[in-house]
């Protein structure tokens, strides 16, 4: 395959992880759906098999033929015609601004860009409107086919211990439908972020009755990075587990490496048009106006871009609120809104304009991510007067962005300590009328830069628990510098851990089927199972690799941490053995008094 | 140095970290004692110095002569002779078996090791004795002298924010006094884990009114790791931050390599003697006996061992309520035990000869840590019926204990899921009386093997967050392979970052300064500062050079994750100026109502 020899087309990782292979499954409600996930061969005897969600898309399937300069198959397109209510049109034309006027010579556009769809007036466009009119869509049937993962099985072996959690209100129930996920999306509860232009997308749904999702940021600066990179980027973040890709580019060649990310991401594609506009205005924020804003929104709305992050919450009389913090406004989009502000001494176009923003929105059903354009920079301003002035104007844009039959979910923080956490998602609940909270970090101390993932990882898992639908990634580069490969893996899989814990503690029905299986694999010595079944398969193994390289330690009965004569698991094997020998009744016996072995222990 | 040339004698890591210098405060109580903190000198006009809290010892003390091969100076035994109640006397001699009966040519002894102090009867001996009779010790005086690290500064620049926290019914005073030190440890909240044969000990105190501990695991065991290693995994360990480290040592040269150990550490050491009291017996654990348990207990209280872990909860009724676990017994030493009371079906002579081992440890001063042998092994089986009737015990244990004039901690989980971490450490205080408890993570996820410093670090910042004293790092390479040095470093930062967060969310009055005097360098673009002030400056500045290494970039108004015209920084200081130049009033006058700029966002 030539993208295998030749440099110049862009490489991605591909071919299943170990011991795994994709499988489809049908939903009874429309039986062509194929709806991937991911199954992992055991050598257990009772659950041979595991099955976990899978976001990787195509690229795991060896039956699939990737080639990211065609980019994947549209089948999701099909779909959104046969709905109807779409027209195709001559899109507007790409401009030499949009790729920060690069010399023609030197952009790389993608070759097979599809015509653009958008609504036609008066029909149901987005999932919202289908969810009111109570229409159940494709997209809901797959997502909710793709969120009963493992809840057959889960019921099949319930105990009492698999239910068990602490949810704070959310409701999950022990098997989703379709017409349940129809009913959160009609409430404005859960979203499918999926543009009508996006048709190579597989749905998923954000929402605290869901399972958690995470995000990874990527995208180039205009210090660092390429196209190729991004796109491999992009690959490898779904890999490891990411639900949705932002694309935070600044620098040039932006819109073809959206175009080149797009066309090739099987999940949904989120965005900050701003960064694109301010560089359309050459980089002073205070130039920004609505014509670019808007001519921005409709070119990254037909190229199929799923969300928007919005700094509309930013208001003139919030900026004054920040001047006493520690470290004021640390969004990049925040600022240049305050920035706007300030220098024209009147509210910003993205909150005076924001109606207008909701019809461009909802002709191509791109679900708005409200940014916190004020949120906290470190923990000394959690929580503080700008950051909940905000959440509150948020709530208000929710509203008008609902009316207007467009979804919406809301950002959040950002650093903020462990006891202000529960307040921070409370507040957000109440204010934003439930919209989902998709929540950077928050990072719970300040003191780490290098462990970032680490320091916002605890509070990401705490803030899943309570409540938050998506958490967006942070990688070991968080305030340092942009991630690479590496950090975008670690970034991962740390997001991955937070929101399984997260699933775990609101008692999800299914999540813990994972765990318990590992669990199983380590009591027994299956080392193999135990690599595969984990996150990070290979790195399991080379860890265990480097004290017992060989291969008869892979069914070794311990390990390098305790040796042979030491092994508790070993040890309680024998034990069991002894258990059922009449353990429990010897011991019941003893129990019920007068056996002399129950000596209190000596004073 | 020799030590620095010959590489037969062990190396460890010497001198400052970054842009610090130890310096030693003096308390009023005790003019001659010097108590170690450490000083990051910045540049922020402010707060020129910032001080931490140092458990680095004499290895970051330019002034201190380090020979491994003589130990470090024994200041704190001469405490220990004024005060009374002890003699000197001639020890057990040290046996073959103490080594795993290693040929005489391949050992390597100590050549330095002090003779043994023992207490004499009748007279108080423990620090838990000394508090009771109403005297404040040294130990006391310098502990409160180090804890009280930055109390004052923030007293001086105390706002609203610095105070705010949910301590959970902790008590965080403002300044520790001496007498608060000794009314803690009299009522059994906390302990200095001071054995009298440790007089090259910098006391410190483990209690949930002081700042949150971390321990490191090191040792060898029969696959992997030297005595070296070890040396320099301690010298490693304190160097980023272990408030105590644990001896696990299993294989041969047990007894020289913890000589070694115990002579060049500067924080409490703790063990657990049943793992030598097996090799003793050929690593039957049906074989051990009161005897040789009491002759190892005596042999480590000689050398100075500062706490043991104890597994004398393990009951012979609990053994079957394990045998229906997901991973039944996981405790090394609890395995070993309930094997013991099932292979004689009676209870274990841990249990039985409870008082006797109270009344060895007390002659040393040697703290318990009641080990939890039937902690849960995964997140299927936290918080069951065998995990909290072992706790029932510990808590009979632990008054046991007190009535003996022992300290005491208590030993936790392990692996449980968020939602079940509160009721965990609710149970422990009221089960034992307040006791300092001592975890093990927990680890909130099963399926992140590789990643456990992670998913452990999580549960470790919320259980510590909730009241527990101190927390055993995990490192990634749990489950998987004994830690190297590289996973030493990686298990100490995650857990001071878990520690930290902790110290944070409680609301300890001084904890912050340290985040926002590094928030502060960031705002300001000192990005020395930002590195010398976290947790580890070198991994900083390596990734943040990554993308900028030239020294320019060190005092860039940007970053590479932004570029120049993106960086909210730099826009939120512009607009700084802004708002003194009477935004505020500007603002308020608006919001009194009747300004067309406080237009309604368009529906």
């Amino acid at each position: 395959m030539d993208t295998l020899t030749n440099p110049s087309i862009p490489q991605v990782t591909t071919g299943p992880l170990p011991a795994s292979r994709k499988v489809y499954v049908t939903p009874p409600e429309a039986p062509d759906l194929a709806v991937p996930l991911r199954e992992i061969e055991t050598a257990d005897p009772v659950e041979p098999r595991v099955r976990v969600y899978d976001t990787t898309g195509p690229y795991t399937d060896p039956a699939a033929s990737i080639d990211v300069r065609r980019g994947l198959p549209q089948a999701r397109r099909a779909w959104v015609l046969a709905r109807g209510g779409v027209e195709a049109y001559d899109g507007r034309p790409v401009q030499a601004v949009d790729n920060g006027n690069v010399a023609a010579g030197a952009l790389r556009p993608f070759a097979h860009t599809p015509r653009p769809l958008r609504g036609l007036a008066g029909q149901p466009i987005t999932q919202l409107e289908w969810a009111r009119a109570g229409v159940i869509t494709r997209e809901m049937i797959y997502v909710a086919a793709r969120e009963n993962l493992g809840r057959e099985a889960a019921l099949a072996v319930a105990d009492e211990r698999l239910a068990d959690g602490e949810s704070f209100g959310a409701a999950l129930p022990a098997h989703i439908t379709p017409e349940f996920v129809r009913a959160e999306i009609a409430a404005g509860r859960a979203i499918i972020p999926a543009n009508i232009n996006h048709g190579e997308l597989e749905p998923m749904i954000i929402g605290r009755n869901f399972l958690v999702k995470i995000n990874a940021n990527i995208g180039n600066s205009a210090v660092s990075s390429s196209m190729e990179e991004e796109v491999d980027k992009m690959v490898w973040a779904i890999r490891w587990g990411a639900d949705t890709v932002m694309d935070l580019s600044t620098g040039r060649h932006i819109h073809d490496t959206r175009e080149w990310i797009v066309r090739n991401a099987p999940v949904p594609i989120g965005t900050v048009p701003i960064y694109q506009a301010l560089e359309k205005v050459g980089g002073d924020p205070t130039k920004l106006d609505w014509e670019v804003f808007r001519d921005t929104l409709v070119e990254q709305c037909e190229q199929g871009v799923d969300y928007f992050t919005i700094h509309a919450g930013v208001r003139l009389a919030h900026v004054p609120l920040t001047a006493k913090r520690v470290t004021g406004i640390v969004s990049r989009g925040g600022s240049m809104m305050a920035q706007w502000c300030l220098s024209r001494h009147r509210e910003s176009f993205l909150y005076e304009r924001f109606g207008d923003i909701c019809d461009i929105l909802r002709r191509y059903d791109v679900s708005f991510s409200l940014g916190d354009g004020l949120r906290p920079g470190c923990n000394a301003d959690a929580n503080d007067a700008a950051q909940f002035a905000e959440l509150e104007t948020l709530g208000e844009l929710t509203k008008i962005a609902w009316d207007k039959g467009c979804q919406v979910m809301i950002e959040g923080p950002g650093h903020v300590p462990m006891h202000k956490i529960k307040a921070n998602m409370d507040k957000q609940l109440s204010a934003c009328g439930e919209a989902p909270f998709y929540t950077l970090g928050p990072l719970v101390t300040d003191i780490a830069p290098g462990y970032d993932h680490i320091t916002s990882g605890i509070g990401a898992a705490m803030i899943g628990w309570f409540g938050t639908a998506m958490l967006c990634y942070v990688t070991p580069k968080e305030h340092l510098g942009l991630p690479d490969r590496d950090d975008v893996k670690t970034g991962v899989v740390t997001y991955r851990i937070a929101a399984h814990a997260a699933d775990l503690a609101k008692g999800h029905p299914a999540a813990r089927l994972r765990d318990d299986a590992l669990s199983r694999a380590r009591f027994d010595f299956r080392w193999r199972d135990q690599f595969n079944l984990s996150l990070d398969p290979a790195t399991a193994e080379k860890f265990h690799d480097e004290t017992m390289p060989r291969d008869a330690h892979k069914t070794a009965h311990f390990c390098s941490m305790c040796g042979p004569k030491f092994c508790s698991m070993r040890i309680t094997q024998d034990i069991r053995v002894a258990a059922q020998q009449g353990m429990d009744e010897m011991s019941a016996r003893f129990r019920a008094g007068g056996n002399a072995l129950y000596v209190k222990p000596q004073p």
